[in-house]
């Protein structure tokens, strides 16, 4: 018997590490699954040990030598695309993982945690001061780290690479500078005009009620019962493989319609997952491609399906039977589009309004990593670049710049949510060449747009990179005309501006 | 600065492993309630997957030539008590693990996966000559696999120390033959007494109503719900740390008083998790001694208090309630009690029939595994013990020796369950020198109870080996008499034998 070529032992052995990797992630996952929607509030000390003990065995298993070494051996053979896509994939993470000390690696985990506290407490006592210490650190702690990773880089390139590895921070400013120039003016319009929406659904609707109504939705939607749940969590979320994605909704008494929309927004997530392929399960080619784009297939369906006038033809019926309300359409249709810039805090925010807050985080945090502002000139700079936005000011830090966790978790990651609605309306756009979109919605037929989806977007996991998977998809690379098309007309036409 | 001494760093890095491989350990568990209680039914290649991922990773932390090294470097040297602990466990652990050639690890898990679905498929059809060439490799493999262990030793015993190291065989033999010698001739006298009990509760009640009474007798046990749950499961079952120790229970339509026993049962199980240490988490010190001795905690609660006639005086209040009827507590108790040995199927038997089930079970895989017997004399030896044991003769294989799934998971672990029961009798004759039980639970206080049992079992974790713990709680070796006294005096009692 001949001896197998060294290339593809080399390959084999990376995909399997591959696999291992992805499988111990998606086991993190159903454990963090667990902790936000099952777990007794006593377990947190035990399951936080978990989860640190799996993060510490994934991180050995990719920064092996072994790695390395299978990675070298595939660096000069010729490639199958699949065998590219990994070596390029699985590279990439290597790459990342191994050039950080580990005792870097350590620190930054532990003063990551430590600030979550701090936040939480300065956050209570509306008190940045107390927080911007940490805050000082965590900055510092990323840059040694950006450096590690590349020397030679932008240090805010390099962060933003950790959440979007093939999309040219470039490419999302210029889309920035086209939504602070249409933008602006138009929610300035919209804050102008008299007209004021309202929910045809005034009452009182309790968590039984909105989960039927929530559950009867993604039933017409056609999610797969079989490979998902819905329960409800403080903070909305989908985690899961194709074979299990679960998503979580929550429930205001007088908000039924936000619980529908934040549940269709998992919706979307999860379609994302289901649509990659079974048979790549633990393979990058089985994985999705990066957040920006998963947060294209949650915005697709929560907009450009959730808030259009035809969706709410089909749905109010269902809506008025669990609520036992008589809207009709158009009401619902313009209560799930009512535009409110005096709201401070991005969670709660519509969907024109939401991207001045991330532009704005952008901002701060680039001008702070650059260190062109210190620490102590971020609630200023946070505030002035809310009113230049929004025309509104906070009153306190609280409601400004400690309204959000996530620089405790890193930098950088603010861009992908607007680049996801971006990505959205710029399929949504290329959609309609091929399918009749709101005839389809109307007549609650929405196997073809999933299908579409899932042909141009899902199925390809994670063969192309961002930016090549757009111009596949699309014709061109990413660009925020159709967002602002889209956003103009619907908004001209609903507030008559 | 002076060098830190030698033992001290392997002392150490055996803990932190020995944590490590506690964390994994129990993320494979909140992993596997999750598979049981709430994932979809398409989730399951993902989680096995997932599972497997988790159990390589957690095998080559064990048998990592490191963790050998260490336990050579702590085994000439003077360790305290805490550390001896951890020495004779890992070692253990690491023993059996690392003499094991993965290649035979991999074999055995793949027989015993493939097992699993010819035996349902044969018990489908009860057609045991499916199954036996499967059983008798799994024999083979199982044969190998201790050998590898220990070469000088009966491959049965090895096996049985895989859930009881520490208890010999041959004392377990002893007291099956004690209870042969008992138990036969006592279950032979309750069948001929006239005495037939019924439930009192003879509707049909619905899921809701039974979790509710399930939940509240917990409730009045004290279960612990900021560190548990309580939901339902096919099998039901225990698992999770101190910090999460949750339990399942399941419902039949026609049988109220049998779910409020099965809960009262893992209840039991929960409370030795939520009676380790905290501090301990991870460490030997805060795990559970072994399967036996964890059955004897759901055994007693089960048996020695759910099962006496103090817990109804208490109890049937609170049942009446929740199903709407008017027992009296003398009913309750006997329905409880009621002994039925024409049943022939171990899930299902009474408490006194279902140890003949298991030393029945134990008698023929001993036989099998000596080789004594052929596979396909199974069926045949199954049957005529039976008749021996409980008079009763199974008229085909599934409701013989195709009944449970067990054999497919190993050999030599029946036994626990018998162990957990004398050993609970044990507990509850010397638990009755300090404490009023009867009085305690007539007036459900079952506070001094739970914590008798923590102060002389739950809080030691595995301080102590299984004789040591027993002799430590009890003052003498495990024993069968004190089982034995209380069945005959219980039944009978209630048989009027």
């Amino acid at each position: 018997m001949a001896t197998e070529p060294p290339e593809t032992d080399a390959a084999d052995a990376l995909a399997d590490r591959a696999e291992q990797l992805a499988y111990l992630s998606d086991a993190s996952g159903a454990l963090a699954w667990d902790q936000r929607v099952m777990m007794p509030e006593g377990g947190a000390p035990a399951r936080g040990k978990q989860l640190s003990a799996l993060s510490t065995v994934t991180h050995d298993l990719l920064t092996d030598d072994e790695v390395g070494a299978w990675l070298d051996a595939l660096a000069d053979r010729d490639l199958d695309d699949d065998q590219q896509v990994l070596s390029r994939e699985l590279g990439r993470q290597y790459e990342r993982a191994d050039r950080v000390p580990s005792d870097l690696v350590g620190e930054l985990t532990e003063t990551q945690s430590d600030a979550q506290q701090v936040w939480e407490q300065a956050k209570a006592d509306s008190d940045f001061d107390s927080f911007a210490p940490v805050l000082d650190d965590l900055r510092d702690l990323h840059l040694e780290r950006a450096s590690h990773i590349d020397d030679s880089a932008d240090p805010y390139e390099v962060l933003f690479e950790d959440g979007e590895p093939y999309l040219p921070l470039e490419r999302v400013e210029e889309i920035f500078d086209t939504l602070r120039e249409h933008l602006i003016p138009l929610i300035e319009e919209l804050k102008a005009s008299d007209t004021e929406f309202t929910s045809p659904y005034s009452g009182e609707y309790d968590d039984d009620t909105q989960m039927a109504l929530c559950r009867e939705i993604v039933d017409h939607l056609d999610y797969d019962w079989d490979r998902g749940r819905l329960d409800t969590a403080p903070h909305p979320f989908m985690v899961g493989p194709q074979f299990d994605a679960r998503i979580t909704t929550r429930f205001a008494a007088d908000d039924p319609l936000g619980a529908v929309m934040s549940t269709v927004h998992e919706f979307g997530h999860a379609s994302y997952q289901h649509g990659l392929p079974d048979d790549q399960y633990g393979h990058p080619l089985g994985q999705s491609r990066s957040s920006g784009v998963h947060e294209s297939q949650s915005r697709f369906w929560e907009n450009h399906v959730g808030r259009t006038e035809a969706f709410w033809e089909y749905a109010t019926p269902i809506v008025n039977e669990h609520l036992d309300g008589d809207a009709d359409p158009r009401e619902v249709y313009e209560a799930v589009n009512r535009i409110y810039p005096e709201n401070k805090i991005r969670v709660e925010a519509d969907e024109l309004t939401y991207h001045m807050h991330i532009i704005l985080r952008s901002d701060v945090e680039r001008e702070f990593v650059a260190g062109d502002i210190g620490v102590e000139e971020i609630p200023g700079r946070w505030n002035d670049l809310m009113d230049e936005y929004l025309g509104v000011r906070p009153e306190n830090d609280a409601e400004g710049c400690l309204q959000d966790i996530h620089w405790t978790g890193g930098f950088a990651s603010f861009q992908n949510y607007t680049v996801g609605s971006v990505l959205a309306a710029q399929l949504d756009a290329t959609m309609r060449d091929d399918l009749d979109v709101d005839g389809l919605v109307r007549e609650g037929e929405f196997g073809p747009i999933r299908e579409w989806l899932t042909e141009h977007v899902h199925s390809h996991g994670q063969r192309y990179t961002t930016d090549e998977l757009i111009e596949e998809a699309t014709g061109e690379p990413l660009t925020a005309d159709y967002f602002v098309e889209y956003a103009e007309e619907k908004f001209g036409e609903l507030y008559g501006v």
